[in-house]
């Protein structure tokens, strides 16, 4: 409830609260305690009919705000859009309108499409607090959403950025729901591809958790950080690249609830659908091949739940326009060698020079990822893609057009594995049964990956390998001290590996 | 992960976040791109062995913080206890341990004894983020919380702050549920009590969302903001005090979760049970009476819900040692005429002493609960405690040990009700057969409420009450003009009044 006599004068505070906007007051401010205002209260700051929602934080130094003030974090000022001085009005805020949905969600009904797009539309226009934001979360993690609220909570997260236009029948893209280290076959896919002459426009994440995501990797050879302008440009001349997503406000919406999922550890089937499909809508992709690695230390533990997931990628892809073909691969171990930036560049590099050293696993997934992208062109007959690929590989089309890729994008110089490192070695003689993509992850980041580009693990044996006690199973890289000493504290506690005898390698019976 | 090279030089803000730690870096500081943080990344920062949890927001202003700075809000900065200057290591912060039994509690389980100390003393330690403790939050009120999940929640809580103890084997208290407007039976029933003889050491709230607490009424009167040591003393003196609960440091985790619970609007049963009774077990109450007022715009509505209430209430006051008797009590309207701080305390001062103006619900009301107070004490005979309690009022003694109190917490001066007053009359003849609860409550608030003492709404008529045409039905006051505006507004939308006929009555069968 707003009342004229409670003005404050506007000003703003150069302090970034990401997506929940938050109203700082003097602790001395008379309309604080009067009020009856209290911490994570909830207020509308309003001038005439413009009005934002805040949280309150109280301050006691007045450089920061003074008593007849109200600042706003930056979003919050940006949003109220009115400078500095106007004196506004301040009151109890109500709950964004949306919440009512929200709350029916807590109650356990199911929502439908203009309660999705109400709450997301509420969510962009910062009216959530954190609070608000993690119920919604909470909740529908917890009571789990219907393939139908998926389909509507996609359409309304990629309503709420931009959304790109190719002028183009046929955008591809592939994307792997994560989890493996390793695993950068969207920088081979996407030279392949491009050489073979369909759109495939990259954007990629950095890593959250994980110890490279492919624009980290990508950033070793080429600028990643380019704006929607120039990409389109790069992509013209290209038919691929390969950038950071983080600058090109699609389906933001989703990056808020990533921010808001992540410290909860919460990775829904029908969260991660949305997010996935929601983003790739917003980018303009028509056809999409998902990579599902299923294995006992994978996202996806179990051939079932694997299955589940692909109904609900072609669910709701047949219902926002976009042809996707799921395909699930072997994530029992890492792909390719290195782990961590600089180290799994040097493998995306030997797979596209043809090196006969390079990594076979990555070159085949690889290979056969690229190959289904390529028959979405109609002019390629079915089971003909993965030749084509192999061709276009093989002749050195692929490393020929990732170097105009990374030519157009900016080339970097070539940065060198970390200075420091130590060796793992096998405790016993035997065959390797298990690697644990987990532990080996936490290892890369431990030893400073992705932030030090150069850090990481290199292995040495894979799934299946003969090891003799004493040899080198991986080697931990690092750039600092510390870092190594952690790393390798670590590994001291458990290698990752389990060494034992053939007959327990576990069985892998689902294609790649 | 703390990595020691990680280092920046500790800073105060003066910014009070409440519960949640926050940590502010500046947007140039060479951690803040380096190490992969983002919005709501929570952060570790470190010294030594010595550790705090704090999320992230980031700063552009270096007034603000240093690019070589980390500065902590007011109370991180306090856990941290660290002089500024102090050189400090930043690192990605795991979740708080017991985050793992929030995450079950997502999964549908059940949690032990252990698992709510673990979160509450997690929560009290400020290593929950907003979003955490909303995860809590959500999850606990919609997988529900089963009887011994309430009663170890309530335990957990009273254990993370003070505990008051009393040197008396009887230590008495009353407690109503709350969303009844007008209701000040406690400033009866104290002074009754305490005149009677028994401990009464009674600390309340102000109001969060009603129009006044007990302490807000209380404080027209008296002061209330009174510490632990004069609390004691004046206890002493007068076996009975009012004073507002908020600096005691009872169950500080209760004052949190329901700053959570709050704007999302989240009232569960056992979340409730759990708040109520940790905070008496932490006051140090071994006999209480619970209110539980049923109505349609009561909290609660129908009688099988009071019913299962009042079980939760006996099962966990049974087993944390405090004896609990519950009383159902009439909610289809306001207890007394006046709604506000002065109007409730005019009421309050009437029946104590026996004017005979003086509302006689809210005498009969407080009499009844008062009775049942002094039957606590084992020298009263089962069913002889309202003649006693009506005994010292209608004596004057109860009068005289309310002054008694006023003086000991210290007297204030009278404050008169708000200069702007309208009147909201009856549009037809008949019977008042329904008062919405909910909506006088708003407007009460509307017209400055509890923050103007003298605003509010004093009703004339009550239910059962016949009316004619143009008779008044209640008075609304207010000290400034825009809020006997807003009041008048929303009062010409509806009264919260229905006249019709005696017939149309909701039967009240239920004591009181």
């Amino acid at each position: 409830m707003i009342d004229t006599k409670n003005r404050l004068s506007l000003r703003r505070l150069a302090i970034d609260t990401y997506r929940e906007n938050v109203a700082y007051m003097h602790r001395d401010c008379p309309l604080y305690r009067t009020e009856g205002f209290q911490a994570l209260t909830k207020l509308e700051v309003r001038d005439g009919h413009k009005g934002i929602l805040a949280v309150l934080n109280v301050v006691d130094d007045t450089d920061i705000v003074g008593v007849e003030e109200i600042a706003l974090s930056e979003q919050a000022f940006a949003q109220m859009s009115l400078p500095e001085g106007t004196r506004v009005s301040i009151g109890h805020a109500e709950p964004p309108a949306s919440m009512e949905a929200v709350l029916r969600k807590l109650r356990g009904e199911r929502l439908d499409a203009d309660d999705y797009q109400a709450i997301t539309r509420d969510i962009a226009d910062n009216r959530y607090s954190k609070i608000e934001m993690a119920a919604f979360v909470v909740t529908s993690g917890q009571t789990g959403l219907d393939r139908d609220e998926i389909l509507y909570l996609t359409q309304a997260m990629a309503n709420t950025g931009k959304r790109v236009r190719w002028q183009e029948p046929l955008v591809t893209d592939k994307h792997c729901i994560g989890g493996i280290p390793g695993n950068r076959t969207s920088m081979i896919v996407v030279p392949i591809v491009a050489a073979h002459g369909l759109l495939i426009p990259k954007t990629s994440s950095r890593a959250i958790t994980s110890p490279a995501g492919t624009a980290d990797t990508m950033e070793v050879l080429a600028n990643v950080e380019i704006g929607p302008k120039p990409m389109r440009r790069i992509v013209e001349a290209r038919r691929g690249c390969m950038v950071w997503g983080g600058t090109a406000n699609l389906a933001p919406v989703d990056d808020i609830l990533i921010a808001v999922e992540r410290p909860l550890g919460m990775d829904s089937l029908g969260q991660m659908v949305a997010s996935i499909l929601s983003k790739k809508l917003a980018a303009g992709s028509t056809h999409l091949i998902v990579d599902i690695p299923v294995g006992p230390s994978a996202k996806v533990r179990h051939m079932r739940e694997a299955l589940r997931l692909r109904k609900l990628f072609e669910y709701v892809g047949d219902r926002i326009g976009i042809h996707i073909e799921v395909i699930i691969t072997d994530g029992r171990q890492p792909v390719g060698r290195g782990i961590g930036p600089v180290l799994e560049a040097r493998d995306v590099m030997q797979v596209l020079e043809n090196a006969p050293e390079a990594p076979v696993d990555l070159r085949e997934k690889a290979l056969r990822l690229a190959g289904r992208v390529i028959e979405f062109d109609p002019d390629v007959r079915g089971g003909n893609g993965y030749a084509l690929a192999r061709d276009i590989l093989e002749s050195g089309r692929a490393a020929r057009r990732m170097g105009e890729i990374i030519d157009s994008q900016g080339r970097r110089e070539p940065v060198p594995v970390g200075k420091l490192s130590f060796d793992v070695k096998s405790d016993s003689d035997g065959m390797v049964t298990e690697i644990d993509n987990l532990l080996l992850a936490r290892l890369a980041r431990l030893a400073g990956a992705p932030m030090d580009k150069g850090a990481g693990v290199d292995l040495c044996k894979k799934l299946g390998d003969e090891v003799t006690r004493g040899e080198v199973l991986y080697r931990v890289y690092a750039e600092f001290p510390p870092d190594l000493h952690f790393a390798r504290e670590l590994a001291r506690q458990t290698s990752g590996y389990r060494i034992g005898e053939a007959v327990e390698l576990p069985v892998h019976t689902f294609g790649l």
